[in-house]
């Protein structure tokens, strides 16, 4: 059995549904752990482990997620969730008022414990940022970002369109690989 | 003997005059440590005690620091230095073209554990963010931050100037107050 440490529930639920059609139940753990500041999720994650290993028997998963603007340097990237709640997706789009290099990614980082070794997965999906916000669907940063190939935003499609390619989708399908694989 | 915890060179310096001033010898140990993210200095510097508590023998020093713009919710805060790696003040000026309230705040929190005892001390310099940038001096944020009471920003400041009202020169003077108090 594996524990989900999250504090989300959609996010738990959305894993939880990909790893059940192939006979993978997982469990949720609801509580919060340090998250460090660091330019990358996988340090982000591998510190979360440090502080987790003695404190959660048996295996474990964990992730985190971001949005990295390439015109930004990154930003804002690890803090993405900081700086959506300060400057909203307007912040993002007045960032780059003038600024015709719109392309940017997605970016999930999951980390699972199993047989006490850490493994990571990465699920990333590059896209650009949208003109203005569009859609009502999705979370965060959902509504400026347009998925390459497409014509509308995360937050302008249904749920299950968006798990289907988005990055914590892509991240979920790696891990699922590895756990058929490694399966007895 | 104080060991002030920091990779700042200048930082260490800045402090160590100032105590020195009054008798008191610091030494400077130049490592990191973990930074949570978190929305308050305070969080950001207990937690970084609880990683150093086992790790630095006797009484030791940290601090943190960060710009507070009101108009953004206290953005960029304890994401300051990442916030000015990626974004410089240009990003700042961006996201207040328009707008009209311009008040902020720079602070710094320092955290002493003395005697096994962690305190905290706290230095606030309210301000504005100014039109465009102006200064050499000074580094980060300094070239848009005019304090209050001033009309040149803290880059177009000497050294000295600065750091008689800087957020770290206050927090300085209540640890010093803290320790020449605690004196035997």
């Amino acid at each position: 059995m594996i524990r989900f440490v999250t504090t989300n529930e959609g996010k738990f639920q959305e894993v939880f549904d990909k790893l059940l059609g192939h006979g993978i139940r997982i469990e949720r753990v609801d509580r919060a752990y340090p998250e460090i500041q660091a330019d990358s999720l996988e340090k982000i994650v591998r510190f979360g482990a440090t502080e987790l290993d003695d404190q959660v028997p048996g295996d474990y998963l964990i992730d985190d997620s971001g949005l990295f603007v390439d015109a930004l340097g990154g930003f804002p990237g690890p803090y993405s969730s900081y700086a959506f709640k300060r400057l909203g997706c307007a912040g993002i789009l007045k960032l780059l008022a003038g600024v015709p290099r719109r392309s940017a990614s997605f970016l999930t980082v999951f980390l699972l414990r199993k047989g006490g070794e850490h493994h990571t997965f990465r699920g990333e999906v590059p896209g650009t940022i949208a003109d203005g916000e569009r859609g009502k669907g999705g979370f965060g940063f959902d509504p400026i970002f347009l998925p390459e190939g497409e014509t509308r935003t995360f937050a302008e499609m249904s749920v299950t369109e968006k798990n289907r390619h988005s990055h914590r989708g892509r991240a979920a399908d790696e891990l699922l690989r590895f756990l058929v694989r490694s399966q007895p």
